[in-house]
């Protein structure tokens, strides 16, 4: 059994884990306050070309998102998601049972929230006297790539930032997959925009080659009062913070963490490609490292004898979207085999 | 200027108020331990036909829809709303500041729900191994009348009800305005309908001639545990819990309650038929004290001469849909004059 | 049975339930938008000697803390309390529901918090490395009188108001006996001071002569920033707010509030002289409407059969410490009845 | 610099890391799904002398404390610790956050909670009839060892498990430091004791000497019912769940867990040698890994040149309580070394 079926199937990179080898008798501080954490925010305030943003390191993607928002948001205000965003699915009411709602946006198109839905959000929430009936929009999420894989432009970036400075929202990128992003083919989008244009965004360990560990960056001086009270309440702060600054370090000294970017996502061009050639349709057109083809259900229980995958749900009566994930650890013969595969149906 | 905009508009009923001078000075025990309480109790048991549930009498209706989902939910669940119910949009972010998310659905015929929906929706949360990555759904929030002024049919009731149980969710009827509801021409729904068929629900003053005050009945033993610890966390237990006990001892003794509903549907269908022979459209089909006519844009400002009422947004270009909200203190002249004012349009 | 066992037994003064006759049939706007709100405001922000206070009408004490303290707290700070506070003990957790910890300090001196035990709690939590591990203080709670009766002076007052200041926190003042505290012989507290020195307070209602209702002030312009959507969330606005401006005009137009205060006051130091006659001793000094005595626990059946009143607990082995309370509504003929039964013990 | 200021200062044993890096490149299903976390979970199942406890394995103390305490609790519904617990004073206010007080009890002898305490605290919470406006007790919280390095008997445990099944609360058990506790001298406390007696309690990895990760055993049949949606929900859910299993595996199959314990409470016990020959006295009487002396003041700078120890205070005006921390990492020259600068003093 080949799984596709995530991007966290195996453990670390062997690089990563040769540095917790290395380093594992090493006496430090506990809780982040230790050299190797403050190397890995210094390599990580290098990729986003400033100096004066707090980089603080978490374990995983929920516990980051929450963590984040309820910082940001005071009890009446609310985060506009997609409604395929992580926070509004896949959290089991991570932000509501810290007492936020999410604003959820139907009609995203690929996945993406746009300045304009924005901009109709929080108009429709300020517009008459009724206002303090209704929750306040104070943020926005967004991640990037998006559940379905799928990139923002840096233009479309800009006008999500310009409209969020205009309305007096905070945002915020979900940045699991960024590895997989930056490095996606076409894309115009660089660290360091997105640490000029958002507010606080999170570089993604857990799904692009380390043991677990998400770099979380504070632009806004706003959200970096008292941050670590909210870590340690969330039950976020790690004792050995350690593991995750040497991890991120190894990441970040020799770009070890765009080199597994891109291999997964020329994994998954192996498995588009094909995907193509045989004629089939996508849910969405995504670049990085999760393919979305919509295949004949009879190709399924075959497939499924091999490999390991996900069901996106019926989109006619007899088709299937499915999702491929390519990771930093999958062999590119792999891909080809599921290609091979693939064409063969 | 005249007062359609809302159902709250004035204080209450002469009859109540004229009890709440008589009793002034008794002395009473506090927090509705009183004998006022206790008789109110008995009658609001007498109208559902059953004496095994509890009554608890509360303030407003955000207050008792927050406090009866936070006493019934565990952290991890969620309650289904149709996307314009009441706690959907116009709670501030009550139920989720108390923890949970509400599973706001698009899409209902008339502003009600219906079982179908709620058994996608419950099924498309549990029919996978990632269930516990989203939020569990277990509870149906519906409004009688809804917040357009519609309402269920027994059979529609009898359905949702029988999904609950079906699916292990407590049903939950918000019935804020629930007295022009139960009297409004047509309906089979009677209050023993809805306390045999409903885990909960409320009998609401407020908008229905009290001068504050819902009573909130719990059928489902399960919801009843502890609950006044819960009224009293939530800011809701009233110190001179008397107040309630004495109007809804007033509404329900000799069928106050029913007269004043009828008052305000008697005064808002004649509203209704001046719109319906000038031609004009609805957003929906109301057979209770708010009306939603769609307008031309011209006649507002005419109208906004003499009437107050709520603009509920284009619905072209060149037409806007209204409420006219009539209640118990409603004169039916003041209907009549709007109706004419209607018909000279 | 004549009941000294809370100050809440009876219903509204009759001026006040007048006026709310007197104005029932007006047709105003809801949520405390009306004409009666802002009047009552005006006066209070007089009694206050400032203008630029907000002020707020909300129904009940509980209510009162918890949207204030929610309003005003990030979700890693905390509020300190005496451990005999409302908030600590007698709300059912509804501060901590709100997401945040009550500090409570033990052996405050007459039920009070002093400055200095204030600047033990900040410096205790701010000292060292691992000060992101504790809950950040950032409230005082108090309240005037304190649940015991007892008052601060005004250079306690003004202690705390300084140490507050010094070290960030907000001080808030619980008023829910505010009328019996400044009319209370030998204070030397006005509601002007108490504007000058808090962030925050709030007039209490329910327990001097409303039907019900607090009026909370807000002086610190940190605390105002979207108050109301507060209000709103917790379930704290009342529909018909007029029902609070109107109880409020009635109390505050012509002196009505410290008269009902003073006539409370008086009542008691009747039940009081009769105690300190007998040699009873008292659980604290109180100068207001509350007294405490320690009676031998013989003369408590005796007491029971003609009056209501707490039982306090045990203080030795053979005597009990009791609340009696008077009101606004206490004949003096009633004090003077139980102070003779307390004399012929 | 030597380290004795806490017992997580290194990375993992050998033993542990090696097993991660072995089993690196396996493919498993994530969130805990996988054939190492059965495995550990069964070993500890054998550890607790039977197969009817559910296992789950988390990242860190704090987080299993919010998880645990916030599934089992309503939101009336508080627990009771000592005051020195970790939940009451280290965890930011983790618990309130989750909508819960902390029952805290002063004057625990030598850190623990007495049958005897929870009894008082549960009495004095349900002896009248304002018992609602009082939260509820509903479980005890305690660690073992303690934040003071003590450890309960197994008598006093029974009689702990006894007035919880009594008064129908849960018991939990922090054993953050469980290894050390289990293999200290003289103690008659097992891992199938604990799993008897209590509801729920945790085997801590972080401090001895797991990389990270706490197995979470629940005994109770109530508080089982959807725990891993709570996981999810507090950020608790490890992606790749197998580096939890993979430790705990490496721990509990041939006694390592143990070992590491019981090498901590022998370095511990030279350092305690030295203190008792110089006459030192201590704040309680440990018998593990954390030992607690009261030095002369100016033994402090001296020492602290060469070792790194945490400040508990000034017992008196030339006397400190510091903390000397041993782990499963302490070389015993170390604690030799220490022993004889403390007999040098």
């Amino acid at each position: 059994m080949i799984r596709f079926n995530c991007d966290y199937s195996e453990g670390a990179h062997p690089k990563i884990l040769e540095r917790l080898v290395q380093t594992n008798m090493e006496q430090t501080p506990g809780y982040g306050e230790d050299e190797h954490c403050r190397r890995a925010a210094q390599l990580i305030q290098k990729e986003c070309g400033r100096q004066d943003v707090d980089v603080h390191f978490m374990v995983g993607g929920t516990q980051t998102n929450l963590t984040v928002i309820s910082a940001a948001l005071r009890p009446h205000q609310g985060v506009i998601s997609a409604d395929t965003g992580h926070v509004n699915v896949h959290e089991s009411g991570a932000i509501e049972a810290t007492g936020h709602k999410v604003l959820a946006q139907t009609g995203c198109p690929q996945g993406k929230l746009t300045a304009q839905m924005v901009r109709q959000v929080v108009e429709s929430h300020y517009d008459d006297e009724t206002q303090v009936h209704m929750v306040q929009p104070k943020m926005v999420y967004l991640s990037h790539p998006t559940e379905l894989g799928t990139l923002y432009t840096k233009r479309e970036l800009e006008a999500l930032g310009q409209v969020c400075r205009e309305k007096g929202l905070y945002l915020f990128l979900d940045g699991a997959r960024l590895g997989y992003g930056l490095t996606a083919p076409g894309t115009d989008v660089t660290m360091a925009d997105i640490a000029r244009i958002c507010d606080a965004f999170y570089i993604g360990g857990t799904k692009v080659g380390a043991l677990f560990g998400e770099a979380l960056v504070l632009a806004n001086p706003a959200l970096k009062e008292d941050f670590l009270y909210l870590i340690k309440q969330k039950g976020a702060m790690l004792a050995k913070g350690r593991l995750l600054g040497i991890q991120f370090e190894a990441m970040f000294e020799d770009g070890l963490y765009y080199e597994m970017g891109k291999a997964a996502n020329q994994a998954a061009a192996v498995i588009r490609q094909a995907c193509l050639q045989k004629g089939f349709s996508f849910l969405c057109d995504s670049p990085t490292n999760q393919q979305f083809p919509i295949l004949p259900d009879e190709a399924l229980p075959k497939l499924a004898e091999k490999y390991a995958f996900a069901n996106f749900g019926k989109t006619d009566e007899t088709h299937t979207a499915v999702r491929f994930c390519a990771s930093w650890a999958t062999p590119i013969e792999h891909a080809q085999a599921l290609a091979q595969d693939l064409l063969a149906l």
